[in-house]
């Protein structure tokens, strides 16, 4: 779970607000450079972050000495350095989604009363590592390490939606072809898959009512990673009677958004539809 | 070509060291998360630092205000946010091979009085991208534009050594189909792609004397991303007689180490041998 940072009691009000300013300062230009596409010139800078530039060059000096900022000397223009690429990266290799979810899927339990899980892509197809059940839980016949199927499953079907990978199509078309006749005709006759893919990416989310397991209705989300790429699914289910699953209502909104939630942590900057 | 960010005249010199004290600190506290992975306990953090943690943890306040750092409330750990991998991906985005390479161009011309260049893989082969030559130079028939053979030029074994893709080895497999027998001689009988690979990579360089352009030697060395990708070759050349293009001399060492340093200011933390 994250939290916001709490001062310690022990330090001095006086001065902690002082150091806390000048380093927000320093960060906000940071960001700002970031904002204008990490490189820009001081004017540009300075109009950006709505100071004047002889203060933001003074924390660009100190940018600099740190290796975040360098300034190229034919344009005058300070961009983001080789040490603002290092920080990046450390970032992005410890972002994680299954532990970024987890308040989401604690926020999900709570307010909607649905059992929700996070699943990655294994080898074998779309796997539950985390699960959350509220005090009255429905009984469910998948938990933690649970492979679920790609086009029968809510959760497979918001990867299929997303994850345009050969071995994903693969893994879809053998499904296909083992359905039985009542599965298969759920799907589109001449495009089963395409569809099902197009369905997902205009409604955000994939949506099944008693398709995969009897008398449960599901929702699931993608979480998307720096790239872009869908890195885990969020899901909701309940059983059907008593869980909204319908792309306009408030389960598949929550869901939604939590995941998207989950995805900007991650650092992803894409919208999730289409 | 880019410099050190000199301090304003006009600033007043104490406020300038308050300022950038603080915000330096923050940095240092910003870098040393990322040098502990992205992700550590305040204890650490204050250790590998080496300040006090009470400071550390103002700074830390400030960091998780503007984004750039969260708290895992479970663990207490402190770890890189969403702000630090947005700063990263945009230092990424504008980062320039050709562009950072410019200081490296002049100071080889300077110190070597050699003809040199930067080279990116273009769609019909390496392709020379930027040109720099000595006061009085070689007389050679490529320029910014010229495409270069992948396996007789050693900017092109260069990217051959490195780039492990398969556009680049079909590229390879159809020069050696169309080459004279005296080019086919020059190469190894049985392994004639795999052993230049295996040889630039052990080199760290590609090196030649008279293959490519009669007359003319070069030596050639792999310009890396921060992902670890060859994104362009920096190469020196001369004529045969006054240039010593062995992997062990002088202007090959230049050359790996200009390459070397291009590639850090990108974010490359990978060794280039190997």
């Amino acid at each position: 779970m994250t939290t916001t940072i709490e001062p310690m009691p022990t330090e001095r009000p006086r001065e902690r607000r002082q150091r806390v300013q000048a380093a927000e300062t320093g960060m906000a230009v940071l960001k700002g450079l970031a904002d204008l596409g990490g490189r820009a010139t001081l004017t540009a800078l300075s109009a950006h972050v709505g100071e004047p530039s002889s203060k933001v060059h003074r924390y660009l000096v100190s940018l600099g000495e740190e290796g975040l900022v360098s300034q190229d000397a034919a344009t005058q223009q300070y961009f983001l350095g080789p040490e603002a690429i290092r920080i990046g990266m450390a970032a992005m290799r410890q972002a994680d989604p299954i532990r970024a979810a987890e308040p989401a899927l604690v926020r999900l339990r709570e307010a909607l009363e649905v059992t929700c899980f996070v699943a990655v892509m294994g080898n074998k197809g779309p796997t539950i590592v985390r699960f959350e059940e509220p005090g009255l839980p429905v009984t469910v016949n998948v938990r933690v390490g649970s492979v679920l199927s790609l086009l029968w499953s809510a959760t497979g079907r918001a990867f299929l939606g997303y994850l345009d990978e050969r071995a994903v199509h693969a893994m879809a078309k053998e499904e296909l072809a083992s359905a039985l006749p009542e599965q298969r005709g759920l799907l589109d006759a001449k495009r089963p898959i395409d569809s099902l893919r197009e369905a997902v990416r205009a409604a955000g989310c994939a949506c099944v009512r008693d398709v995969y397991l009897r008398g449960i209705s599901a929702v699931a989300a993608p979480i998307r990673d720096h790239t872009g790429r869908v890195c885990a699914v969020l899901t909701a289910l309940g059983a059907t009677g008593g869980f909204d699953a319908l792309e306009t209502g408030p389960i598949a909104a929550a869901v939604r958004r939590e995941a998207a939630a989950i995805s900007a942590t991650l650092g992803c900057t894409e919208p999730a539809r289409g």
